[in-house]
């Protein structure tokens, strides 16, 4: 919203379209901010709700919404300006409308026009968490007498999202993900990157972290934000992925790390992720699939 | 679990089948308390898991598990001794697995076998709400500036599955509804109740809550618990059903109130909840009609 408000020079007469407009807010931000005209684009039920919030505060005659799927309509214009969007899911693209931005942005942005958020990273970081470790998965070991050792596996196959505390993380904190929304393509979103975390106290790595910024680079004021645990809460939280042993490390160790993302075959919406990871001396290997649906 | 490990005699070389038995927990618990057969049914994933866990813990001769739904599969007896299952969904009936039941129990229980449970209570209590009411209900009155009113009647319209404060309850706690296993049918879960609740301190009424309890009264002693506020927390926690005003009680005030569960018709594993209160006297009329789903 500061992106926004803080940039009307930016959004003064301009034709503004928001992929996912939800409850119309940014659309109703776009049209404070001084935009001819802007063009809300939802399928969810929310459009309803997002007509009569439009017409409550009396933007009908600046704010378009359409109920559909961007792939499917007919926006009313060859060209917009500036494409909003709030797109990110879960560690940034578990069910992201990072596609249909992708589509809107090559079929309606006209040349030197801007995308609103423009840049988003996705970082990892390792985490102690001994009390999720004992009560969530160990557990399993030992249900009232009786072994159940075989959940285990299900609880660790499935990334947490989760708060952690910042007191939780014992590393620095490095970018996988890089991603200039001006030129991303679909294919990129499936991507690999190697990672390295020097650890700054002696402890248990029970868990990696992963969270994500986006940045709005043209506004006039650099302006972004994070989901990271030292940021403020948000509904993105963290995503957490369980080691099966943990690490123990010193301080300075250096923990050499491999992430795999891949949209799974079967079911696109959902996302395999591999995680290799261990010392940099070749101590407490691990190698996991996780897989977020 | 206590239902059936105090009470070994009930179970000593009975057939017992198990409705939805998920891990195998309760089926293990009955093998250890003397059944001499014990029948699982599961539909759900989790069956895979449950045959490892059985296997794994040696139970293999005495547990049977059947993966397939109750209607459609052949349990392989005539009759059992004892049906034991965690049917209860959250507010007691929704997604509820107790028309499984009914249907085992007509099926297979043999004359003067048993039900674990076979007694469940819902109740209804009042309780004030005031933070909830400002941070979830009332925010959409001024949403950085916008009036979003139009989306309190959806958070108004959903019944919300938290936790509640023992220090939020206002008034007495009444049943609305008590079911009796062995007898009952399809048709009273479409149910509608009066209720009475006297309020014990001067203060505004938010909500109504609604929590159950199970009974097993054919244990040696009897033994049951509950979902509600005072007691220990259970993943069921607790359903609260906001007013679309405060009731705005003195201590000693009475709320007379009305209350009518009925599965939707378009989609049976919805609940159509209908609430009518207000102050005895005829003040701080309320009726709203919610749902569960």
């Amino acid at each position: 919203m500061k992106s926004i408000m803080n940039n009307k020079h930016l959004f003064k007469d301009k034709v503004v379209l928001d992929v996912g407009c939800g409850t119309g807010i940014l659309c109703m931000f776009a049209a404070k901010a001084g935009a001819k005209k802007v063009i809300g684009v939802e399928c969810a039920g929310i459009y309803k709700q997002a007509k009569q919030i439009v017409k409550a505060n009396g933007f009908e005659d600046v704010i378009t919404l359409i109920n559909g799927k961007m792939e499917d309509i007919d926006i009313g214009v060859e060209k917009v300006d500036i494409i909003i969007s709030e797109w990110m899911g879960y560690f940034l693209l578990y069910e992201s409308m990072l596609d249909t931005v992708i589509y809107a942005r090559d079929k309606y942005l006209a040349k030197d026009g801007m995308l609103f958020p423009d840049r988003a990273q996705l970082f990892m970081t390792a985490i102690e968490d001994c009390e999720y470790r004992e009560q969530k998965i160990n557990f399993w070991d030992n249900v009232y007498g009786f072994d159940m050792s075989c959940i285990k596996e299900q609880a660790l196959l499935e990334p947490l999202v989760d708060v952690c505390e910042p007191e939780q993380i014992l590393s620095n904190e490095v970018p996988v993900l890089d991603i200039n929304l001006y030129t991303c393509t679909l294919e990129e979103l499936d991507f690999q990157s190697e990672f390295f975390l020097k650890l700054q106290r002696a402890d248990y790595v029970h868990a990696f972290v992963a969270y994500f910024n986006v940045q709005f680079s043209k506004c006039h004021t650099k302006i972004g934000f994070s989901t990271g645990p030292r940021a403020e809460y948000t509904h993105w939280k963290q995503t957490v992925f369980y080691l099966d042993e943990p690490i123990v490390g010193e301080k300075g160790d250096l923990i050499k790390g491999h992430m795999k993302v891949n949209r799974n075959k079967g079911n696109p919406r959902d996302l395999d992720i591999k995680i290799t990871s261990g010392l940099d001396d070749g101590r407490f290997k691990n190698e996991r699939s996780y897989r977020l649906r």
